[in-house]
């Protein structure tokens, strides 16, 4: 028997064994696949680093090929850095560290030059005294200018360059009798060296700071959209119809990646509109593209997703608004989400194309969804009258509705919030186990909490969310004017005429007759 | 008559010349006013400039001090390259440019050895030939490697390095026999600029990266306690007695900034907690410090001030609920924000004092508040009966309440959202002029929607302020839950006592006997 064990075991550990062999040849395999997915995500990589290879082996040729090296010497070695360090992903990038380079090495060059001037007069004991207090001095200062916001934002590479340059050139004209020859050759070895880069990044298959800027704008429109459809969706869902929780829960990243893009985009707007600015692509216009608009454009859709996450909120709050009175307002409801998504649509349209959004692209059915929602609501007065009656309302409510809802109250308390959700998705995902017992004591706090708050009237959450909705068209508005401000400041074409409205009003129409919750195969698609 | 006015005019040009001397004269005395204002903000910042300026001084002396020049030679020069790029404001920040530059430079000299022992046996076109598309490949596959997000994260420096690196030994081995020597030097000098630049960033006042992580979180956590008291508070003022613009635009700029650190706060925390886990300075205990909790911290934070700007947005939305329906419900909610602000600075004072937090810090203080704004919003069901009943409904609350407010509701629609006034200030601070007659269409419609909500029940905005209040609670848990983790896992002292409970508590008592809004003089502090 015991042998009988002992080969079993040994046949495990060779099957084990074998399984690793298999798992480590699997490996490269699996990286390839990576990278392969990281090119294939956005081709524009793959091409810059085709890019960078061929400025490199340009720039080696300087080395390489005879008469070059003859020309230049070993100065050529400063083209090389200067390729590695300025090739950006982006025109703009390029340009704004070529520039910073080039500006920096300049002035450094010329205040090494000056030093040099008082200092060769010199015994070499003063001299090496003051060429010591000059770099601490310039030091200093360069070191503190690049504290000042200002120039932080825009020359901080310009000044790590400068202060760099400043110290090669004082520091080795102590050794060298005549600095001049040598600051003019690696000045001319980084002109060539910026002019390949120049030449790699805005003439060979260029990636513009300003169109990401442009392109990621409309990106952010369309999530906002995808967003506030697929909350309303979510929230008025029949949920014992379709309890499937990994639906639940993709529809919910769903909502999230939506708005997420937007809260999180400050830095990358900030950072693609200094490049843009930087990118000469059209100036040939005859003036600057207001790229600043687009910083400011995304500061007020921030605004906006914030009541877009607030709606979020409510969705993942566990004081919940029973199914059964939530139904009630679901027309109204979701035509002025519906109403809403078609707007930003249409914005994001019209940016994306260049051309003017229509003058009343907050149309009357925006007005009316309100004013549907608005009735709705004061057709149910009593459902506002606090939970004292609580129970007489939901008794009435199931004689309004059908009997399926009734079991909807009991499962009410469900407990998740948000983040509350989303850490339990990091823990399974294998970040480390749940601590139960450590949170039991909280879970008591937060279940007396929840008890506190179920008391609460049962319209209140209900309230909160139209007061929301109500909040987002308001902020709709201020959406619509920047826009507008960016149109006029960047010229867009003008509106011509209402082509693609009409066609959205037929498909309006159709959804309408169709009866049912419009704009869930969204979501539904994004759940698959 | 003439000579008059033109002896007049000369004397007026006369005085804007005298103007413009003096204007000028004033402009260095305020360049050196705003660099004083900028050390006066961080001292640090000025201390750093001078440790760069003395580790510049010391690493000069490597070609000023004849016995050092004689060992090191023109490499000195890299020592000097490596100081100024290297030396960064803080500990975590230097070693981690320092080990990335060490590190790619050790692999790139590696690899270019290893070309070089292939390259060397063979003829002058083929070796030239070898090189440049080993150039080429190398630098196609290093940039290509940059965008992997977990290189991208903590590597790209170091590889940029190692491309460097490499180039240069590649490239110049080809116009040089030996290169061991050149890279062995070129090491050694590097070596000595890291050592520079570790000493002057680990020992001489060292800035930590960790510490700015810690006092960051607590700042957040006393803006997000100032944020919501001055919400409550701003909310339940009473807008007809201190109708003062200044205080107004002081109040609620305090709110903002309060919890927009806390929104914007993502990648710096980041950052800062990639910069920490570089530094040595909690390993002598062993374990590594958990830095990453602080990042995840800082997630719940911001969700929690989701809430806040969401809280902070039912102050700013034109669709109001009466100040006399509102102050019926100023007591409850004053306390649920006293509370909460009570848990977060409790909160704060604990992570500032690495010492756990009462595990009761959830206090039934805190369940009192919210039954007892229950109970409030139960005892006035007629309240929510929509608007049909609005004019009944005030009329009822003008004779529960005194007569001077019977024109707060006339006084209602302030078209004044968080953005609009944003956008005015900007406009006001001489940005542009505005666009009276373009923005007239656009606030023709801005009033048709205000109309129409208006036209919904009064107590809606009240129930989305109380409803979010509510869920601020709930997020609050999931906040003192991440809390509490962070503690078990940094080893922060145990919790001893309720000493400063206990101090907190009085100091309720006192406000509550004053009767007042309590924290009122906060806001006011703030608005001076």
């Amino acid at each position: 028997m015991a042998s009988t064990v002992d080969s079993s075991s040994n046949k495990s550990s060779l099957l084990m064994l074998r399984e690793k062999v298999k798992k480590l040849g699997r490996v490269p395999a699996s990286w390839a696949a990576y990278a392969w997915s990281i090119g294939r995500e956005d081709q524009r990589r793959a091409i810059h680093a085709l890019k960078v290879g061929l400025a490199l082996t340009l720039v080696s040729l300087l080395y390489i090929l005879e008469p070059l090296f003859k020309g230049l010497g070993k100065n050529a070695m400063w083209a090389v850095m200067t390729v590695v360090v300025v090739l950006e992903f982006t025109a703009g990038a390029t340009i704004c560290k070529g520039l910073n380079r080039g500006f920096g090495t300049v002035v450094a060059a010329s205040l090494a030059f000056i030093i040099e001037l008082v200092a060769v007069k010199s015994g070499k004991v003063f001299r090496g005294f003051f060429v010591a207090s000059s770099v601490f001095l310039i030091g200093f200062a360069a070191t503190y200018l690049r504290f000042f916001p200002s120039i932080k934002k825009s020359y901080d590479y310009g000044v790590v360059i400068f202060l760099l340059t400043f110290n090669l050139i004082t520091v080795s004209s102590f050794r060298q009798e005549n600095v001049l020859p040598l600051a003019r050759d690696r000045l001319s070895t980084i002109a060539i060296g910026c002019a390949i880069c120049l030449f790699m990044s805005l003439l060979v298959l260029p990636n513009w700071s300003g169109e990401d800027l442009h392109s990621c704008t409309v990106r952010k429109f369309e999530g906002l959209a995808r967003s506030v459809e697929g909350c309303v969706n979510e929230y008025f869902r029949d949920q014992e119809k379709d309890d499937n929780i990994f639906d639940k829960q993709a529809s919910r990243d769903y909502i999230h990646t939506g708005y997420r893009a937007v809260l999180e985009s400050k830095s990358n707007d900030e950072t693609l509109a200094h490049y843009a600015s930087w990118e000469p692509r059209h100036s040939t216009q005859c003036y600057s593209y207001p790229w600043q608009k687009y910083v400011k454009l995304g500061s007020v859709l921030r605004h906006f997703a914030y009541t877009v996450a607030a709606l979020h909120g409510c969705l993942e709050s566990e004081i919940q608004t029973p199914t059964s009175v939530r139904s009630l307002f679901r027309n109204p409801c979701t035509r002025v989400a519906q109403e809403v998504t078609k707007v930003l649509q249409e914005l994001a349209n019209s940016i994306r194309n260049h051309h003017r959004c229509a003058p009343d692209v907050l149309s009357d059915h925006l007005h009316e969804a309100l004013q549907d929602l608005n009735s709705a609501i004061r057709s149910q007065p009593r459902l506002f009258l606090g939970s004292k009656h609580g129970s007489a309302n939901s008794r009435m409510l199931i004689e309004l509705n059908s009997t399926k809802h009734t079991t909807s109250r009991t499962a009410l308390p469900s407990f998740k919030t948000d983040t509350a959700s989303l850490l339990e998705r990091k823990i399974t995902k294998g970040d480390r186990p749940p601590e139960r017992n450590e949170r039991s004591t909280l879970g008591r706090t937060l279940s007396k909490i929840a008890i506190t708050s179920l008391e609460f009237s049962e319209a209140l959450p209900f309230a909160a969310f139209a007061s929301l909705l109500v909040e987002m068209v308001v902020r709709l508005e201020l959406v619509i004017e920047e826009v507008k401000e960016l149109e006029r400041a960047a010229n867009f074409k003008e509106f011509t005429g209402h082509d693609h409205l009409t066609i959205d009003l037929t498909c309006k129409e159709e959804k309408r007759n169709n009866n049912g919750v419009p704009g869930s195969h969204t979501v539904s698609a994004a759940a698959e």
